[in-house]
């Protein structure tokens, strides 16, 4: 048997671990090499700043926010910039976050102008007795807050446009756009050094969305869950079934009352309770077990973890 | 021992039950008689509303739904006409409804101008592909289903007014309100004579909140949760703990998962998750057991069932 990188034995615990996504759903195996490789190329580099910032013995609530906001600046991901469109051609950004210390939360949904609804989040947990702050209100609270607002249309990106007008064109023809392949987000979750476990979840939401339809995201429960008794999960994917299921919570649940290990959990609710191509979820388990677990054609993700695990992926 | 009062046998489930509330705080035992007698009066009569129709065999999400419209019309409840004030001297509601056959599900937070904000929650669930709807954009979608909307002054009251008011001379005057003085919610949860759950909530939220302050109401899981096989449930509290501890979710959970009934799964909640003074929930689980279980002074609350149970009360 072989010592692992950093010398440990292989069946001790890691003494930190991270997982990040980057959203699920259709992802052609005919991605071109390129892109493919752009994409790895981001989120190698959110993983290692998260990486780094463990191992220097930081706390998982600073990296889960630090590597969200890194996916958040990244235009290849359906939060911050980068988010999709709605169908009124702007921006509508939500996004939670948990520290599984005492299960302090705090959710933002249809925010418009905060380059980092991550951080907003962050403060409505931290500078608030609240857990959730919505529309024009929450961006209020950003300018008490000090958190930083831009214009509607820092977000913008051409890719996203073209993807509005392709989803427009599609139901003006009358054709349901393919659900999943209009969703997107980026999450993280760590277990650090002190043990201690944090989730948070960013997105665009649905691409052409109306009504100020909001998903799974700043759904404490289903999009994000962190306890310190159990596990930090964030989800991506069809956020409406996310929340019927209280997803995060579920995994959580089965843990502390099941009697259930992170894995099991986790497939139990990916297989057996959400359909095939509803998407799936990243997490960590109090003693750093990871578990990345989807149902969709692929998952944007990556892990790594004291015992020298550093990998990134997309499909199977 | 002697037959119930419909002649069943005292061990036999019941065919149908339901159970309302009508928030959960500070509720003072020295109440005048006639304002108790008030209290009594509404809650007698939106629970006579919902037994006649389970008797005459109506589902269980038809039940919550019209129950939960006429405490929302009622001026005394927390919940459209009677909902508290925004600091900024309006009114923002959130409501949610989930139909336990499915896990369908519908909620709609910070609307300010739809007459029953349960009714649209409900329309969400069965009119679009989405869970949760927020804002103007909830707004427009009411138009669009035919949801009736109403000036925001509509839900004005005198009593919220100087309620505000008074909230307004404490925070002046450095001292922190009691939380728990200042929330209200109204909810139901029934069982159909066809085995089908439901669970109905809706509140104005908070009196004085600012910044689009949102509760456990609206957030599936948290203050609302119905599941075939296990439990309604509808909470009323300080919702930023009812999102924390996913209350409604982790009842049905430990039902599921731990072998819990619900009784033991409720007080598990709401007496070691919960801290005292939090709220409570009512709930009725899928063989018709009814829990109606709170850590604060008093919860307005009542139940019936097939087998001839009618009883309201406040305090314990």
């Amino acid at each position: 048997m072989c010592a692992s990188p950093e010398s440990e034995p292989q069946t001790a615990a890691p003494e930190w671990a991270i997982a990040i996504h980057g959203g699920a759903g259709v992802i052609s195996k005919d991605l071109p090499d390129s892109v493919r490789l752009d994409y790895e190329a981001s989120l190698s580099a959110a993983l290692d700043a998260g990486k780094t910032m463990l191992a220097d013995g930081q706390a998982s609530l600073d990296v889960v926010e630090a590597v969200v906001r890194i996916l958040e600046e990244d235009p290849r991901f359906n939060a911050g910039r980068g988010a999709v469109y709605t169908a009124d051609g702007v921006h509508e950004l939500d996004a939670a976050i948990m520290d599984g210390r005492d299960l302090s939360c705090g959710a933002v949904a249809g925010v418009t102008t905060v380059r980092n609804p991550i951080t907003l989040a962050r403060k409505v947990m931290t500078d608030t007795p609240h857990v959730f702050l919505i529309g024009a209100g929450a961006e209020a609270f950003a300018d008490q807050a000090g958190v930083e607002r831009v214009p509607n249309s820092f977000f913008d990106t051409e890719h996203r446009r073209e993807a509005l007008q392709r989803a427009k064109e599609q139901e003006a023809a009358g054709h349901q756009a393919s659900l999943n392949s209009r969703y997107g987000t980026v999450g993280a979750v760590a277990l650090d050094k002190a043990g201690n476990l944090a989730a948070a979840t960013s997105t665009g939401g649905m691409t052409n969305k109306r009504f100020g339809r909001v998903g799974d995201v700043p759904v404490i429960g289903a999009g994000t869950y962190a306890n310190n008794a159990t596990a930090a999960i964030s989800a991506t994917g069809t956020g409406e079934e996310f929340i019927r299921h209280a997803v995060a919570h579920q995994i959580s649940a089965q843990m502390e009352f099941g009697g259930k290990t992170l894995a099991q959990a986790a497939e139990f609710v990916v297989f057996h309770k959400l359909k095939p191509g509803d998407g799936g979820i990243i997490s960590v388990s109090k003693t750093g077990e990871i578990a990345m677990i989807f149902n969709s054609e692929g998952m944007f993700r990556g892990a790594a973890d004291s015992k020298g695990r550093f990998d990134v992926a997309i499909w199977e």
